[in-house]
């Protein structure tokens, strides 16, 4: 299992709710592919969503973000972490 | 205060260790400036490092990371987040 960030581009003006609904779409299909959507943060103004995954590669977390009808515009392995 | 995420470009290679030190760097000099680095990500293939942090602004946590001999080639404030 490895850790990604994706990006999504073009959500400007996207509120607090529609991030919270956005997640939940992600959550609610997650198990299938193996992955899991552990937060995410956005900036209305530029319209930038990050999200931070463990999944078993990058096509199955761009699959999760299809099926939940948000596709990434990039998605970043980062296998290094801290906290 | 304000959530960012701030990017490091031309760290192909960056170890686990590399990471840490750097990690620990801002962690040494961040009160001083009212910021707190909360997580790291690094892709040594890319090369790329993220950092989540909290402070006033954003001008604040490159502050902390100039002085910890790091800048940031792109600081991102995310006001929404979820987790």
């Amino acid at each position: 299992m490895t850790q990604f960030i994706d990006i999504h581009h073009g959500m400007k003006g996207i509120t607090d709710e529609q991030l919270r609904q956005a997640h939940k779409a992600d959550l609610a299909v997650e198990k299938e592919e193996g992955v899991h959507f552990e937060r995410a943060w956005a900036d209305p103004e530029s319209g930038i969503v990050y999200c931070l995954s463990e999944g078993p590669d990058a096509a199955a977390v761009q699959r999760v973000h299809e099926r939940a009808g948000h596709k990434a515009d990039e998605i970043h392995p980062v296998p290094l972490s801290i906290w």
